[in-house]
């Protein structure tokens, strides 16, 4: 059996570009928003292009990422499926694209998943294996699934076809934008889309920087370091940011992102709350991020004159409970 | 002073296509939705077309039938600045098409109206007048702001141009869809959006209905009489639906509309809950009751087999209260 072909994509714009010409009819073209009210809340008053990929098939930017990883696979991987592990937006995708190429999707979830989570990777077909909320359970789980099917492991961020694939919204944005834009803005987990994004923008005129939740800065604290920070004691509400920043990751953020910007659990919810206000779509915590980084004096200092792009990640979240701008148990 | 160009044009589609022309540098270009799940949710699987003016300016399709009133006033009309009366979206469509020409606006609203819906009017600029919260009150209240200010009244749906612009929402769709409707439905307070849609559709293979909520189904009520209601009794969450039919509109509809179908609280509560969660857009009541009515037995009877064009009429909600399905105490 031959490898596959992914394995030989250099981490590169060029790569991305092929990428978006393979995921172009898979996606979403996901619509970009202006809001003339947000914008001019901000000191610096810049043109702010908002890329909703909360509106992504699958409700978040993971669906190009796991689209790509398995456009690249054999026919004989293809028939024996994909498997990975995630709580979250990562595994809604893989089994959404999964079930649109007709491919088996395996997931193992921690038994402490939420419920809308768990409904929506089963109402896509994969087939979950519960295990303990513990990153060696996970592990161990993930590998006896592999054992026994001899799916492949398509994994949430750490992994070049994934990096390509997230990368591909910037691309996409560049297409949309009327003026080109002077920074593009994205969340900051485990860096897929955050990499994909700095590749992206290579070679071009747009600055590129993060957005991470101060209960969760393990990349802009590893960036301060020099070193990546393998942990994480996340406590935060942007629950899709809550892991540490991938291996491969984590270089190329070092590498060709200007500066990752760390925003409070108040300022998350006041975007996000701006952003179902004004934008009329449903962002999650994670969603907000980016948004909220825009709007903090970190980002404002840098003086940026001219439009930026501001990436939503995700718009996955529990409708049945209150608000977290009403909560007051929170 | 000459009569504005605007009571000559007929209601007619050839009167929506030149509203179109004018309105479409002011306006937002709302996107089209399109879901898999909610097109199979339904036993004839048409694929349906969400058209979101949920995400146009002011969050309502009004400010097509504002945009379009404002463009047809004389340079000494516009200098003396439009008023209206509203507790809704029309006076904050108005207020902000108004601002964006420099033009003055004069909101007449009830002293009950809610918080956002005010702030919202102010934010945009307009000057508010109080009034209690009667049909009499609001009339002589407005007349007493045009005697005084010389302000022309821009009506909310029961005039020529407010119809013709919002149909212009239908020819967008047209435009935007990549096969031909078979059929198009759109919500019925007023009538302005339903007439407009209707005349939007005129000589077209599109099949025109309506949508109405149970407890304001004024309209529905005088197309089996054959006689417009002039009053109406309303009892919905739907509240932009609340108001009779207008004069003008009733009979547009009358000709033009295939059917109106009626839809409980229940099932337009149900009918948000499923746009939010899968289209990720911020619909209010009001602009869920189109879509309650595709899912209803009544329109699946209809037979209809072909994509259907849904309107989403706007998406303005107070967010700082519990959503409604899980508002215990509706």
């Amino acid at each position: 059996m031959s490898a596959p072909p992914s394995t030989s994509l250099p981490l590169s714009r060029a790569s991305v570009l092929t990428a978006q010409k393979v995921v172009t009819p898979l996606v979403h073209r996901t619509p970009v928003f202006t809001s003339q009210t947000l914008s001019e809340l901000l000191p610096g008053k810049n043109t702010l292009y908002f890329k909703a990929e909360n509106l992504q098939k699958g409700g978040a930017f993971k669906f190009r990422g796991a689209s790509f990883s398995l456009s690249q696979l054999t026919q004989d991987e293809l028939a024996r499926g994909v498997c990975t592990h995630s709580s979250g937006n990562h595994a809604g995708a893989l089994a959404l694209a999964a079930r649109d190429r007709g491919a088996k999707c395996y997931v193992v979830m921690p038994n402490n998943s939420s419920r809308p989570k768990i409904e929506a990777v089963q109402a896509y077909g994969a087939e979950i294996t519960f295990c303990e909320p513990t990153a060696s359970a996970r592990a161990s789980t993930l590998a006896s699934v592999q054992a026994r099917t001899g799916a492949t492991f398509v994994p949430p961020y750490d992994a070049v076809n994934t990096i390509l694939g997230q990368g591909t919204a910037l691309i996409e944005l560049l297409e949309q934008v009327p003026e080109p834009l002077a920074a593009v803005i994205a969340p900051v987990g485990g860096g897929g889309l955050l990499a994909g994004t700095a590749l992206a923008a290579d070679g071009t005129q747009v600055r590129v920087f993060g957005a991470e939740p101060a209960g969760a800065d393990d990349c802009a604290q590893g960036l301060r370091e020099g070193k990546r920070r393998v942990e994480v004691r996340a406590n935060t509400i942007a629950d899709g940011l809550r892991t540490p920043v991938g291996l491969l990751n984590f270089p190329i953020i070092q590498q060709k992102v200007e500066k990752v910007i760390v925003v409070s659990e108040n300022e998350i919810i006041e975007a996000m709350r701006l952003m179902w206000e004004r934008l009329k779509i449903i962002v999650e915590p994670s969603g907000a991020v980016a948004f909220a980084a825009v709007r903090s004096k970190d980002f404002q200092a840098l003086g940026i004159n001219g439009p930026v792009g501001v990436v939503i990640s995700g718009g996955n979240i529990d409708l049945s409970k209150p608000l977290p701008w009403t909560d007051t148990t929170q």
